[in-house]
């Protein structure tokens, strides 16, 4: 465990440099649920993620052993403009060695704090190597997770939480490497040793699960999630030692259950949650966490950082989930003014068209028909139901 | 002016009903705009927007005054939903009258907080007509703005600035009917008369700027803007008198300045608000309010309830501004394997193909050639360029 004086030493060096971020209730959330569910809004914090705070403190801290060189670094996300922005604060010089597919985004986003990006190698197994290499000509390397100061900044968020609610019973966070839930499950468990801690990982990559079920650590397999944030597959092992001794449980969320926390975060609580940051909403939604009757319940809203392409389809699969867009087909007879009809029909319905695809050469057709495909955006279930039944009333074949 | 007791008393009434919102520094837009800008996160609000503020203390203040019949409100939005939720808390019936064109969820989420939902006529105007009809069988009508009690509600928000923030420059408000800014600036006045008060309309429908303009209340042309919490085509009365007398500046600004603002809101802050919550950062992107260096402007940001759909559209039209996606026409042979070598080639340059329409039939083209259009997903303006370049060195002819 992190000593607790180190993490209020962690947060008293950290006050001028971070935001303290709000904690918020959420009476939505809390009648879905079943209890009291508050939201630590880390989204909201610098850089977009809760990364600065470990970051600022291990630049901080450890400020005589940094060399002229700076520090280098090796990310494709958060710890990246952690890195940079708190090395700028702190008046050192970051290294940043990204990833080849990595979006000019976050390439600006890192260089606007500051940052030397370095573009090397297609995975960040690739960049570390380089940032290694970097390390070895004088740079300081920074751990995005296992290392004592960086757990002990993440940590300042369990404080947080207990000065805004002492008598929280539950806090669900999300782990990757395992540095946040580390650092919170430190601070925490020595001033609340009965509050529980739940991690969630994404199932697409649970190395702290496996390596808990196994008993000793044990490497995930390399995989793609939208939670970018938390596929890491070889946790810290100082912070899986710390998750072993003080956290209650570990789940597992699937992909479609963190699209769809992201789109309820957005829709019912205004706010942007990366993947990751989701993960303990969908640790909710999936049932796999089910907190007693109205118990005070805090999920870790770990950062916003969302690529707006990635938003954009996670938008779109919920809407199409909810009935919200539809999509049919219909078999029209080849003859001029059906179409206009088949669209004079769709609006009388107030069904709105995104796309329209007229297939002419469709093979299975007879030779006089021809194959319309529609997207239409619709109110709701019930309007996709009133559009087909319409469309049925008025004679058309939906294919 | 609302006297500051009767917002001091409605802040008290309302401490148990509502979130106290916070008010968060945004170190990106101080860099850009060379200001502390904070952000007063009303779409953190209970119904997603401040307007349970005023219609909790006109119900609860009222009580005495309100019949077994309940209260009836017309709305396609927010009041909506906090007169509904606000008439629960309240122990009475709520009939909220919508417009036929009203989303499916905007009607959940009104019956969700237990309202009555009549939907009738098509415009808010006739849903305005049956609400009145409807006071005359004994319902009290619940005025969106142009309320003594509403008004005082609305100012809360303007105490819990200066309690956050003492020493508050400026604060920014958006003004549709003018029932907000007539609270804030009632509030914040008495205790600070020198902070700046700037109201922010949708320029496609100023009514409150073209009678501040005229000297007298004049109405707007009825319009369609992203803001359409604020498209008010008669501002109240009462609320145009105080503005009057207490707003400094009114600023109206265009559509594509306001859809900019929810998607920098979205990218740097996190945090989804809806078009007329936007519009304070909208005032700053266009340039009509520019502050002095340094000082501390509060956007309130009023609400974060956009409909879905719109805000895919909205994060569409930005990705195709930034370059992240692009549109382009190729012209090909006409012969086996020239798609999937055009297909090839784009994926050699690591663009992601969102659409592809092979148009074999193209009127303006030589016999032997087809035309292709493409949407890819790309990293931004320079892999645009890239892109372009590249496809041309390989000999394609772009349309």
């Amino acid at each position: 465990m992190i000593p607790l004086q180190e993490i209020e030493k962690a947060a008293k060096t950290l006050a001028p440099h971070i935001i303290k971020t709000p904690l918020v209730h959420s009476p939505a959330f809390s009648r879905m649920f079943g209890a009291q569910v508050y939201l630590k809004l880390e989204n909201l914090q610098k850089t977009g993620s809760f990364k600065i705070r470990g970051a600022s403190y291990r630049l901080l801290s450890g400020g005589g052993t940094i060399g002229p060189q700076g520090v280098v670094a090796a990310s494709a996300g958060n710890h990246a403009q952690g890195v940079a922005l708190a090395a700028r604060r702190a008046g050192v010089r970051a290294t940043i060695v990204m990833p080849e597919w990595v979006s000019i985004t976050k390439q600006e986003a890192t260089r606007a704090y500051g940052g030397h990006v370095v573009i090397h190698g297609q995975s960040i197994g690739e960049c570390l190597a380089r940032a290694e290499e970097l390390s070895r000509t004088g740079m300081t390397f920074i751990h995005p997770f296992d290392d004592v100061d960086i757990m002990a900044g993440q940590g300042t968020v369990g404080l947080e939480i207990l000065q805004d609610l002492p008598d929280a019973d539950m806090i669900l966070c999300p782990v990757g490497g395992g540095g946040l839930i580390s650092g919170i499950a430190s601070a925490v468990k020595a001033k609340r040793p009965d509050l529980r801690i739940i991690g969630v990982q994404a199932a697409v990559c649970a190395a702290v699960c496996f390596s808990l079920a196994a008993g000793h650590m044990v490497e995930a397999s390399s995989a793609t999630s939208i939670a970018d944030g938390i596929t890491v597959k070889k946790p810290g092992q100082q912070c899986f030692d710390i998750i072993s001794r003080t956290v209650e449980n570990m789940v597992a969320v699937e992909e479609e259950q963190i699209a769809a926390a992201i789109l309820l975060l957005l829709e019912r609580k205004k706010i942007l949650a990366e993947g990751a940051g989701a993960a303990p909403l969908a640790a909710l939604i999936s049932g796999l966490v089910v907190p007693p009757n109205d118990a005070r319940v805090v999920l870790v809203i770990s950062g916003g950082n969302v690529d707006s392409p990635l938003l954009g389809r996670v938008i779109r699969q919920g809407l199409i989930k909810k009935g919200r867009v539809m999509r049919i087909g219909v078999q029209l007879e080849d003859v001029p003014g059906s179409l206009s009809r088949l669209l004079a029909a769709v609006a009388a319905l107030k069904a709105n068209v995104l796309h329209i695809h007229h297939d002419r050469g469709a093979g299975n057709l007879p030779i006089y028909m021809t194959r319309v495909e529609l997207e239409l955006e619709t109110r709701g279930p019930e309007h996709v139901a009133d559009v087909i039944a319409a469309m049925k009333e008025k004679g058309y074949t939906l294919l």
